[in-house]
């Protein structure tokens, strides 16, 4: 037997040895634990809601609002699967609530986003105060806080659902409680949130008790309005057009503290320049089309249609006409913890 | 001579050899240097608008704008005579401008609060982006950023000054400088500024660089909404009616470093409480008519007029019908220094 | 058949459709992804150091440092073989390093800490400066700084390695490179970072540009002072005995954004009341022995046995001496989450 | 009577009838209430300690430290007499106390920094606990905690106190309370404060309530052995020589949230490069002697002078032999309103 296979099995009995101890030998697993720079498991994908929405509405059949508690599709990673992440922080799924149907209140530590794709009429509860939903609209159901959802309007309605379940689960600090009635009662009239925290002022005495935004319902027309004010100012960033983050106006950071949400307009025919960054991205088409290669896939895009990004992958948009992009991640973390990098190719 | 008496020559002798050496005996002015609680040595005072009016439309005729660079009168507290303080901290003055008038381009260090009192169609210029200004709009203009006002209108327009001249004089921290031109050159859209940071989000890769607020022109119509939906939504705070502070959406801080400002509705009939604070604080009426009890003192006050509150002066104020009332004081420096306190009397 | 079987074969075969898209149903895995409390797949473990220190001696017969780059034993928590992970979000190892031995210069984004478990007279290189390490002291290797190992005296020198890897990889956020040689240029005296940071003044223009803290060596000398000066102070806290937190003095956070690390003094004979938060903790035995119940498992320790409790799992420390134990956890990554919690039970 | 006569006139007789209603032109005081840059009504100026000590020690001798409450000489700007103040927002004194001494305990909103000029062995007693103080220490009493100084050794003791008396004078916003007995009660050893708060450690869940350092005495041996280390470590500043701050080690911000301490080295023979900033500066002198040019003013100064430099002087020290200066000034406020600035010269 040589020298090094001589070594070897010495190595491989030691190994078995600690192994008995709960222990194993670093130098074997370093360059993999330790990568010269990100090496993702999970990779690029797309749902065209063409395709995803006559499942959507035959879910509606199959299981009731009430029943189901929430009606999601998740959106998994093809990469990741019976994970139920769409990275490996983040979850995201399509729920759906029908005409007459209400999913029912309860509380729970990890976050919600939700981004309204088809509908309006709904509403989101939140903290005894109701708002109306429609397409576009940016809602957050603070951590902690009772939220239900309720559907009096005449038509479905379809809303993406953003949650930090992966982040929240790796701490093991889910934390979850049901509501001792469907519907949660009505303390505010519509309206009350917006009027104290969303016109450039706070009421005089009120300290915020967490990072979560007062802001609950964020409305497309206002965002939209932003978009084109900036569109008209000067010109496209060639990284990323026309983009805005969303803002708790008690701190300017994320309105929510675990999840970063982003909307951006693409001018019609524009293409954006080589970009990468370490926070893994989930998209939805809000309007326009156009198609985008992520790492060495290229997916063609609609209004409505969903895709994601994993982390350090290079991104390139291009717009037919117009097209507006909201968009997540878990960049807010990565920053609180001077993790995230991006590479903007000298741009 | 008594012994006392003998002891009184010995001290006044000594008070006078150290004097030489410029040094004072502490035990003399202690109890006056650290006293039990604030004594202010000015006043509270109050401004009749139509009493003051006739004035300010005189002062057109006696300078031009551009000769006075600012024509303003100087609201000065009637116990401060020739200190140009409304507070021991604060400056206010009412400008006037008349069509066709440009109060030329500068910057400072001081800081400066515009509040609307009268007219509409001047603009403010900051940083070469022009917004035209409403009665009871909010308008700043940032600590060393060129600013320049114009009147294209066809009448007169006056606003409330509020400046932090005095506290940058204590520190002796003030530059100026004037600009080349009259009107700074116009280099973004009038709403773009609105655009970038008024509606809930703000452009994704902007850093402050400063604690001022990014929005300088908070309008009237958006504030008047909030007030209006706060009152809807719950009962009055028994100190400060319906009040809210604006905010820099960056931080939720002030949107000035140096001065807080405020806005509070009083509905018809209401009588606040007893309440008194350390921040001395100076109030433009804005709708509506009342009176305020201010320590022994009691003001009649009417749309437009303008009134001082001393620090920790007893403050009650009464409404007639619905009142507005727009208030800065220098709050957010107190906080900052651990320094601010409030009575609310128990309410 | 059945109503509820038919119902169940039409969900099933739904479910296989829409894999087929990459969708799964929420409902069935809701309770599982949002638990009512945090449920770990992780367990309490010990690391008996009379057991582990032969393996970790024979290591240093089997590979050099320099060709392991690091030669450390991870301990791998029991339920997550193959993980290299203690916990979910950490991951621990046992650094052996012998005399005349180097391990080369690197720099990674993960942040490491070093407990010194055995031993004294080796250093640790950061930044061109260099650390002599002595037993108890907690030395860290902020992220993206060069740093290395040596030596220098005669005895084998053995720490605990804490770093943030499995938190790193679930962002995918983790970059590497290697030194250009094993040992970087030494540029300052050893006991500049400690002159300029660690005496409570900080240099007058010095400012921060990251997180973690300016001091890389916490000697044990002063922390064992602090301990002996805090319990002649006054009563032990119930639920911890007498608890300190590292500190970085430029912001009173962590001395590394990622994890927390603690040093606590257990009275002879004290108990702790019944303490659970959500952060799973790595200790290690510093002084004396004693007994844990974690969950339910007891385990007896001594000096330089290593232990770890999970999230949520009920502690109880008992010292049969005076005892000393270092921990670390993800708990400021928590907090700067708002996912903290603990339940003193009342205590 | 020529056209400017009649205009000035008619302007005049305009500036009588306004001043009725407490107004006044700006105009006229534009240029001075915004000035091109800082014109301070305050000086330079010294005070030699032979000179100024057999007055110090003449006080004892007319008034004791019971009657005085505090037994201080206030060292008064020449420029401002009767202020009370050594610069517009600072107020500096020497304090004396005597073998067998009590200064009684009393508390206000006002901070004090103590920083001992002569003698050793009197102590300082805030919230329960006491210090005992030696030359060169920089001890705190921290806004609104009791405090009370008493010398139970048997030499004289003499302290440098610097208050930001006129800073809370401006603000109005001053409170004080006599305590009901001279001493409080002793409640916590020596040392308590040290070991918790001054290690690189801070207990586990402490909680800063107010922006004051929770350490109460920085001894002169620690910051000494600092300012040596930074020595040894590398060049001088060519401003400042090796220059500290002073920090609260639960933010990094200063101990007091008024003022700024600092602690300077210059080696022997060294000459700072001309230097300004905005913050006028009192400096006494620790170790060493040698001249300082301020403005157009030279002083010569040794151990235990003092001496002040206004806003915007342009200083220059030069140290004969080694010298060590403390100093302090209200460089933190003007940081926390972004009104800080100096001039390195390009330096």
């Amino acid at each position: 037997m040589s020298q090094s296979a001589t070594r070897n099995n010495a190595r491989r009995d030691f190994y078995e040895r600690i192994g008995g101890l709960s222990m194993a030998p670093l130098w074997e697993s370093l360059h993999q634990l330790v990568p010269p720079q990100p090496a993702p498991k999970y990779q690029a994908a797309h749902w065209d809601y063409d395709k995803v929405r006559p499942y959507l509405m035959e879910s509606g059949s199959l299981i009731t609002a009430k029943e189901a508690v929430r009606r999601v599709l998740i959106l998994e990673n093809p990469a990741m699967q019976g994970s139920a992440c769409i990275t490996p922080s983040l979850y995201a799924g399509l729920q759906l609530i029908l005409p007459g149907e209400v999913a029912p209140s309860h509380r729970h530590t990890q976050s919600a986003l939700r981004f309204i794709v088809e509908g309006e009429g709904a509403y989101t509860a939140v903290d005894g105060e109701r708002t109306i939903m429609h397409e576009g609209d940016f809602v957050i159901t603070p951590t902690w806080t009772w939220h239900d959802h309720g559907n009096e309007s005449k038509q479905p309605m379809v809303w993406l659902d953003g949650l930090d379940i992966p982040l929240v689960a790796m701490f093991n600090a889910g934390f979850a409680e049901n509501g001792e009635s469907d519907e949660q009662a009505v303390t505010a009239p519509e309206g009350t949130s917006d009027a104290k925290y969303a016109s450039g002022l706070l009421p005089v005495d009120w300290k915020p008790s967490r990072q979560t935004s007062p802001i609950f319902n964020y409305p497309y027309a206002r965002t939209r309005e932003a978009l084109a004010g900036l569109a008209k100012a000067g010109a496209p960033d060639p990284c990323h057009g026309y983009k805005l983050r969303y803002v708790n106006p008690a701190s300017g950071g994320a309105p929510i503290a675990t999840m970063g949400t982003f909307m951006q307009l693409l001018p019609k025919g524009f293409t954006t320049a080589p970009y990468r960054c370490t926070d893994g991205t989930v998209f939805s088409v809000v309007e326009g089309s156009g198609e985008s290669v992520i790492g060495d896939k290229i997916f063609r895009w609609k209004k409505r249609d969903h895709f994601v990004a994993p982390s350090w992958a290079k991104v390139e948009h291009r717009a037919d006409d117009e097209a507006v992009l909201f968009s997540f991640s878990d960049r807010p973390v990565q920053e609180k913890l001077d993790l995230w990098r991006e590479d903007r190719g000298g741009r």
